[in-house]
């Protein structure tokens, strides 16, 4: 096990991300139709983000992947989040990247059931952060964009280095892995992992 | 980044391992056919072990995984290696566990081509493990059945704690992962990990 930094341990809980888009308002409207708002689904733990009740395929040079979910509200930029099994299913490599860089990326093609857009910017595996409020950030000396390591428990206890911190006031703190993350550390959504500065 | 246990560092390279099933004699013969023997596609990197050219297909209670490859030679119990993701695909959730052990565990069905076995035993995710030749043991102070570390480079990097040490003289030292562990930690096959006691 690994040191500790300091003297109460913190704990944080984990939200597992599966494959999803965030689409632009002109993609929304391409994909599902002029005037097409997004339905919520299911609230997420971020305040304000939700799950739509809208999915849409994924088409790459080698392959396919059906319902994938839309994730709410639409944002500036499209950006897709995959797992980098996916990127075998699909035939490409997603670079591992943070959220919200516009930089070029291997293309994919985004399919609804009015249209397509072919995507060649924000195709990623993200990568792992924690979404930190404020005032939680300042008791433990954090700034925005500072790496961290959050160590979990269990048969398959792992250490996960360079787990980056965005700070926000909006924010509710929580570690963002991806299924892949997970399940290679045997976590649930809503398990607790020990932050180490 | 850990402190290091040892002098010299220690490098041992990855095997990930997707879904496999290792078949008995009897299995092979329900599933492709009384006096089948199984045909060496490609040689894996411990000593005579290979995947064959065989596939099955596994059927659970909520779906189905298709060509997922046979591993040889065949073995004196059936056993089924699943990621945990396939677990949620399939309808079942495998327990983390050593290779070989023969309590009971979820059923599974194995579908060939000239027959079905339904199995409720050794459906697994396997407990990540480290294959270690007797001499390197020996040097390195390590017993069969220990449990030592692994750290992993790059932009995922992780550490692995509980990893199980096999020991045997005709073991090449290998640390085999499976596909969620190696795409959790950014690994590929033959990538190299350092090991800490």
């Amino acid at each position: 096990m690994e040191k500790q930094n300091q003297k109460n341990p913190v704990w944080i809980p984990v939200g597992i991300s599966n494959r999803h888009v965030h689409l632009s308002e002109q993609d929304v409207e391409t994909l599902f139709g002029k005037g097409h708002q997004l339905h919520v689904g299911r609230e997420l733990s971020q305040p304000g983000y939700y799950a739509a009740e809208e999915t849409v395929t994924l088409v790459g040079p080698k392959g396919v992947l059906s319902k994938v979910r839309v994730l709410g509200p639409p944002r500036p930029h499209t950006q897709v989040e995959i797992l980098l099994s996916d990127g075998y299913t699909l035939g490409i490599q997603p670079p591992i990247q943070e959220s919200g860089l516009v930089a070029g990326t291997p293309c994919l093609t985004i399919v609804g059931p009015q249209g397509a857009v072919t995507q060649c910017r924000g195709v990623m595996a993200a990568w792992r952060h924690i979404h930190m409020n404020s005032r939680q950030a300042r008791v433990l000396g954090i700034q925005d964009g500072d790496f961290v390591k959050v160590q979990t428990q269990g048969d398959r206890s792992v250490t996960l280095h360079q787990v980056k911190v965005r700070v926000d006031e909006k924010f509710v703190t929580e570690v963002h892995l991806d299924v892949e993350e997970g399940n290679a550390a045997g976590l649930k959504n809503g398990d607790q992992v020990e932050l180490f500065l």
